[in-house]
C-alpha cells in the first residue's frame, strides 16, 4: 500500500482512524459520514488514494464500477434501494469539498430536495 | 443502435429531439439541463440506454470512466474546473429522478450548498 500520510480517508482505510464501516469490497470501503445529512449518509471511497473526480481517467474504469456496485449494496443494506437515493461527488471549493480523497456520498431515507445544494 | 423507443434521452442521442450539446465522446453525450439549477448545469448521458446508477455493474467500467472524463471536460469548457463543481446521480423517487436513462448532473458556477438537497 502507498504511504498513508496525512489523508484522513487513507488513515481510515488503513485502520488508523475509526469509522463505522457498513460495506467493503477489494478496492472500496463504505463508512458513515460523521455529519449525516439524511437518515442514510454513507461515504464510499477507493482504498487507494485518488484526489477527486477531476483526477479520474480510463485507468480508473474498474474502480468506478466497483464504487457504483458498493454504493448500490449500501443502498440495499440501508433499505433505501427502492425508495431511491442520491450519489454526490464534490470537486473543489464551490462544491464544498473538504477531504482531498475521492468520496462518493450516498444519501437516502428521506425526500431529497432540488436543487442539490 | 438499440431501438430508441420513448426514452427522451435516447431520442436526444439519436437526434430526434433537440438539445444544446456541449460535449460528446464515443459513448457519451453532454447537453444543458432544460431547468438549470446553477450557471453551469449539464447532463452527461451514456449514448446506450442504461436505466440508472443502480443498474451499473462491472460491464459498465469503461463507460463510467468515459462519463467521468466527459464531465471533467465539461467543467473545463465551462470554466468551473478550478472553482469546483458537483456531480449528482439520482436514483428513484426519493431523489426526484424523472428520466429513466442514466444522467450525471454537472453543476457549477456558484457556491453549492450543503446538504445536497
Amino acid at each position: 500500500m502507498a504511504e498513508v500520510g496525512d489523508c484522513i480517508f487513507c488513515r481510515i482505510v488503513a485502520g488508523e482512524l475509526p469509522a463505522e464501516v457498513v460495506a467493503r469490497s477489494p478496492h472500496t470501503l463504505a463508512f458513515r459520514d460523521l455529519d449525516p445529512q439524511a437518515p442514510t449518509h454513507v461515504l464510499v471511497v477507493p482504498t487507494e488514494h485518488v484526489a477527486d473526480a477531476a483526477a479520474l481517467g480510463p485507468e480508473h474504469a474498474a474502480l468506478l464500477a466497483e464504487l457504483a456496485v458498493t454504493a448500490r449494496e449500501v443502498a440495499e443494506a440501508e433499505g433505501v434501494r427502492d425508495r431511491g437515493y442520491r450519489l454526490v461527488l464534490n470537486v473543489g471549493d464551490d462544491a464544498g469539498n473538504t477531504v482531498p480523497h475521492l468520496h462518493l456520498h450516498v444519501l437516502g431515507g428521506r425526500r431529497l430536495e432540488w436543487p442539490p445544494g
